[in-house]
């Protein structure tokens, strides 16, 4: 069993419940191949909250999407996709919406479903991480920020920027086999990435990225997550805010989106177990710009996963 | 069998697929009472399009509707309410569209389900009558025109400014037991409400509204179209672009938006046979306000059926 | 001759040149009774500007103006009129401005046309009423602010809150027969309307507008200004910000549009020399709400000149 | 000693430091009579949040203010008045803000200083209330909802629907000096008024306050509260959203601007031991027309004290 | 005869009647060698309408452009341009407006100006080709999408997404001389372009002008298309949204504007027979950018006809 | 003594009073360095006026500022920085406004600190530099537009496009060690260019730009500049407007954001006597990403300060 988009050509795509590129809405994940979820929780911002209604935005852009892209791929040809609705959050309660999330990405890796998740803030990437990460995976993160911060506010472990950090704490991430591509913007301390690059994370700023080119950025980046199991998560505010201003936290100088979809495509065939799009805030976002970005950035996830199985 | 919203103390209001009221999805129109559906057209627009993503902005503000009205209605313990889905519709063909929509209210009709519709254009009226009235109907019609004009650039017999004239010829409507209300702006001829006045409709125009009161209006209008079959139109420029700027042809000095919701309201009780809220833009309301307003009406108008049940 | 707007049933709305009403566009005034113009002019503004813009977007709202009001006038079989182009102004001097603007306005006097202005910001009126008031005029104000301060940073006497008192200073306003409404906001000085008052003013603060309603208020206004020659001038700030949120000095609580169109209208038959409509600041206005009220004031005000006529 | 706001005739009102009406900024609650204070804090916010941005735009539109209301009130005649900063708090845990924020105002109120708060979501009346209300007070709230939920989200007990429940099991309200003003929505289930009618709260609806007006109303209002010491909270979502539509929790229906203007001045020379306008959220604001409204309503909060002092 | 834009030292740029760069209105094409027009149609567009409102703004920014390109070209030194307003369109009626709009531009056509048109969506350069191409032409259309797709909803022709396949069968192009230029986006089928390469059109990918350069892409394109006679379309989504946010269906991922520019001016010398630049849907472009990037693209395709005049 | 920026630990970004990088507030300039100040005056604008409320909107973006750049440098290790609030300006006379600017610098350069201003219009720059250079300095100059035009309408010498001119014939600059970056956009005049080329100043287009690259462009400025006192002056509108859409006077075609830090980097350890970022205008700018482009070059060349004293 295949699933496929609404034919456009049948239905506008102005009409219609608009879920994930238009695919069905199921709740049983053993359906499927490929989970696509939301996960509306920002409660880990410190900032400009706003990335709770990112699901809703990056569902109706993403009706724009079609079936193939640059590359070629199709992922219904190959993958049974769907809409398998949000994961359960509750507004007001960090540590519960932190259990909430975890158990329904449990479900769907017991399923055998790949979760592609759009955030939310970039928290959520830790209870993904803890339903996914059996034993501990690799990571391909687009970010201008590294999110390996400590604590925040006194006593805070958990906010949207400190996950990854956490996630190496509790064993969830291989280190030597991260990567942080991006990173940019002013920061606080001259040992702000004295953490992730003692872990062994490798950082190629948004300096590298410039001077070196992203293909050979992506080369290296394939060396080291190798074949092994990676997630991939990408938020938003990797690119220029110029191509996406609907985020908490804009740096500037950042990631074309040429760039970043040359740089998802470039993960084909990679062993993905999951990957989500996170930090698209559409109160700030008055063109819906940034949703538009963030669906093709799922949907280039999508294509990257479905490449492997050709 | 009853259907309910979608509890938001269980998963927030803007989680979730963004069905009309957060009640669930059906295609079966037999299983349902009422259907909220929406009408994704606006090909019958003379000026500013837009209309056809009124249907999507509709159901993502109608999360922030609950299940009681002011009047202490709970609708859905008295019906069975559901969304249906949008009409089918073709953006590039007027009368195909026309054809499209008028079998998708036929099927709802032959299966006893009321329609509340959110449109679209005002030219959506025409086929969603041509589906209900099997027999000339009465009219309780909210605009700022008349729209009972005749031909547009020449020999256009259909756009948005035309249906009740059509309605009329067609004999769906029993023109003695129609109302218009809030008719105000400037017109082009002398004659543009002689056809209207000729045919028997009564016109309470704004300044009608504003010298007597909604009481005595409501009063008025709940005589003439007594006790028969009766549809309401609200076209969503009634109102005044301050409670409603997101339509295509605004026009100033409308009603307040709770001088209308007490509108709708009187009419509790009638034997209203469809409904529908029409020319919400979502391009031109940049605050969200006009969808709001919609989902909104479209809610008073399901409370108004459901109290004539209690 | 007469002149009438593009016919909207064959050239639509949105398309063709955005005059004023869809008037033809002259630059001589001697073949108008009525002569509709823009002055794009904010150089008195003191806090937010962006008025200078408000000519072209009255003129593209306009567009959505027809022939006839509430009130059955068309202006147009009554009067010529036509869009006379904008006065000369410039943005960065303030007394060439200022002649430059007269000047303008002189020739129209001089041909026999009656302007109706498109600010711009207040200060706009004080060379109108100088090219106008060959002998002093009465005036009927409508505005949140009174306008009649004396000074500014110092030494400077003209800016968008002095016009009037520098127009009774200048012998260009009777002030016996001056009527100012809806002034209301927070003031200065306990002071700040005593030259007003002094001088003969009647000033109507909203709270008066609330307690009396429009008809007293208009039915007083009428008798101040009796059949002598009257100038009229509407700063869309006198709406409240809900009507019209576009506007470089808000103040909450002010009249509603309807209310508004129904005073201007109590003015039909007076002995109109001359209005405007001022303070529309598109920066500030991105519903466009507050340009389309603007361009439906200028069309009442049109209307209530030609009411005179019939 | 007294302060006054900068001189808009000689700092133009775009200019300097953005503080509350332009006052200066101090540390020391012990110097003044009125603190105005921000509360950046929306964590208690169940669906749109933003309002933790409320403080900073309310301080750039309170630069609009000048001294004197409608009713000749000028408050820095009568008392010292600053700007105190915002109270401390953390966005991403919500039972140590509400320790923040009580601590904040328990300084203050040990002080002499009387708060007007500057939201913030509603959840932040509790811990002022905590601080202000060392034996149970009276209270006029103003808002389309009660806020008198009980839970959420299973056991959360603190949101911003459920403050004033809260507060009357904490023994911080005298129920019986309790009024709700401008409620109006639809509701949940048919029991949710019944804690605050059965604690015997006055709840005005909206439709009483049409059906019977605000003089009315309001005097009702007066003999309830008495003179006993009473705190006002004003919810930017009582008002119609025309007049407000930046805000979390939209109902359509609500006061206009100058309704809640002279509800607001109808409490001059009442025993008011605190006040707050809540629920402004910047984002969902485009026009700025919503934070100027909670500037222009902490203005006149502001001289209601003060008239009772002349 | 030559014609000057208004001079933004003597009326500012905000001034006047927003005309094409401030160039005279005029009738007839007679006058003019380069005829600068609106086409004011979306009535092809399947998704987003809006289009029609494009003149308009595109218009409105164009005050901005001022007389001599970066490569030193100035048109009105060399060309007789002015703005002779819009075709005609029936808003309502697809069919209609395509014959309207092909009469227009034979007529100017026949009376030897060359248009630059500003549309509108795509659908509009089907019957400009067939008004100019009186025997087959080459192409230079830079786009995201190939727009020769079949049919759209059963058996629609004619949408913005056919409009060079049905040229291609009316023998209104020479196939051998057509490129197309910025193709990306995901699409529908694997066979998607085999009508456009089955036919001989050179389809340059975003993909190959990232590799390879934007001379080299121009210099073949150059070669393809020769000394004959030649059409330019200017899809304005071939810019990244970033560049042009506001448009009906935009693809992430495009041109910078510095890089269109440049391949605009590339073609200076051909033989350009007409152009247009389509797809600007102001509802959709909260700062105008897209309009602007509208009026300079048609400004550069101006300077590169003019170019050839030196 | 040194001044750090608020703890974003301890006081979230969105809280307390905004100032520029939420540094201390001062009034005495002895107490620091380099002195953080606004210029709200835009009156030399000859279009679109906005940049008067640039200080207030970057102040508010700055909080997303944090302590170090992507070099390394942190300013407050090496230098006194507050914000020392805004200059007195005069919005409704401009050599008034003239006058108090210059007397504003030039205290603070008696006092020796280092002034970075936030515009403002272009204008602005001219008193500084009265202020500041007590001999010629040499410039570096980014900008779209080369604002060294002559005069405006008329005899008008005074305006934001015409700075430079004025500072070179008043003896302010060097333009021998003058140059001018991004220069693009269509010119008015073969001739426009003349003044400043005959001055001796360097002038790199954007075309120069792109086909030479940001090292290369900046090798070169740096050996032209030397070593002596040296102005920078940042118009915003020398970046792309993708990536500053909230500008007067937007040019398409200009630097990306990455390119522009890059540039200001490459000035750290030169002799900068003073610098300012002006012409963004935040009625323009709704997603608010041009104040924050405008906040972060403010603290890349506030670092590149400091890297001199390192």
């Amino acid at each position: 069993m295949t699933f496929e988009p609404v034919d456009a050509a049948v239905v506008p795509r102005f009409a219609g419940i608009p879920s994930f590129m238009r695919l069905p809405v199921l709740t049983d994940p053993a359906l499927v191949d490929v989970a696509l979820v939301g996960v509306p929780f920002d409660g880990g911002t410190t900032n400009r909250p706003g990335a709770r209604h990112g699901p809703r935005e990056i569902r109706n852009q993403s009706s724009l999407m079609r079936r193939i892209n640059a590359n070629g791929i199709c992922p219904y040809e190959h993958l049974r996709v769907a809409d398998l609705g949000d994961a359960p959050v509750n507004p007001i309660d960090l540590l519960d919406s932190l259990s909430k999330i975890e158990a329904f990405f449990a479900a769907l890796r017991r399923a055998g479903a790949i979760p592609i998740a759009a955030g939310g803030d970039h928290l959520i990437t830790l209870p993904i991480l803890r339903a996914l990460a059996t034993s501990p995976v690799g990571l391909v993160h687009f970010d201008s920020h590294s999110d390996t911060n400590d604590r925040y506010f006194g006593e805070n472990l958990y906010t949207h920027g400190t996950p990854f950090r956490r996630a190496v704490e509790e064993g969830l991430l291989d280190p030597k086999r991260c990567v942080q591509i991006a990173i940019r913007g002013s920061y606080y301390q001259h040992t702000d990435f004295d953490f992730a690059r003692a872990a062994g994370f490798r950082i190629f700023t948004m300096d590298e990225v410039m001077d070196h080119g992203i293909a050979e950025i992506m080369g290296e980046t394939s060396a080291i997550i190798g074949d092994a199991p990676t997630y991939v998560s990408f938020d938003i505010d990797s690119l220029d805010p110029a191509y996406a201003p609907g985020t908490g936290t804009p740096e500037i100088g950042g990631l074309t989106a040429r760039e970043a979809q040359r740089m998802l495509r470039a993960l084909t065939g990679k062993n993905i177990i999951g990957a989500d799009v996170v930090e698209v805030a559409p109160p700030f976002d008055p063109s819906g710009l940034t949703a538009l970005t963030g669906a093709t950035m799922m949907f280039e996830l999508l294509c990257a996963i479905a490449g492997g199985r050709r």
